[in-house]
């Protein structure tokens, strides 16, 4: 028994809008679009986040991601995509899945539209610095 | 000459403080993070955005992407990430850049928290059939 939605959509226990299947990768129509035409790219095989995501699967997933992107201008009109995942915080269904929506200038949606922060005398150096150790460490 | 503030990072001609190097891809803070230890991962030949991204630099970015996602919770303690692009709409550089944002409970963002919209009836599978004809059209 599949335990989450996506897992559902990949088995056939649930149908979604499907615009592309293969073995490896599904996509498929975001039911409560951002804009219209969003779509889902998800891994057949089930993970919950980017961080799971085995090596291998890394060239599958975001080729279809660009695909669909690349098929928004001519299927779509858009002008632009946003392509994002939420890893854990803000992730509504705990399988991996690439959001990949249309934009159009004007649409309403800025992107990052978010406050932006600065950083004190010396924190920027100091964050670099953290993520240095850490990706040194996990190499090591 | 450089043409874009990524190229001149990737050439030395502007400094950042950066937390991975190698001739694929750098990664730096984003100096006006959406938190800080905000970082920016890019491939050192400049591409326009992910439609451009030659097929074999695909592993590279994301692999690097990952990399830093997961190094976020060591070094600053990150429940989770937002890993995201924009192409063309609402893309402050023209140079493709990966954004990777440490997020954690209550942090004040709900990452896709637009507005959601409806289908009417029909017009799911109407935009589905239009992505499929374009991923066909470009498969040739």
């Amino acid at each position: 028994m599949a335990t989450d939605t996506f897992c559902q959509i990949v088995n056939g226990e649930l149908i979604a809008h499907e615009v592309w299947r293969d073995d490896e990768v599904v996509a498929f129509l975001d039911h409560r679009p951002v804009f219209k035409g969003h779509v889902l790219v998800i891994p057949t095989r089930h993970v919950d986040t980017l961080l799971d995501l085995p090596e291998e699967l890394i060239q599958p997933l975001f080729t279809l991601a660009r695909r669909i992107a690349a098929a928004m201008t001519p299927a779509l009109g858009a002008e632009g995509t946003f392509v994002a995942m939420n890893n854990v915080v803000s992730q509504s269904v705990p399988h991996l899945h690439v959001h990949v929506v249309p934009r159009s200038k004007g649409d309403g949606l800025r992107g990052f539209f978010w406050p932006r922060t600065r950083y004190a005398a010396g924190e920027e150096a100091e964050h670099a610095a953290r993520l240095r150790a850490a990706l040194s460490a996990a190499a090591g």
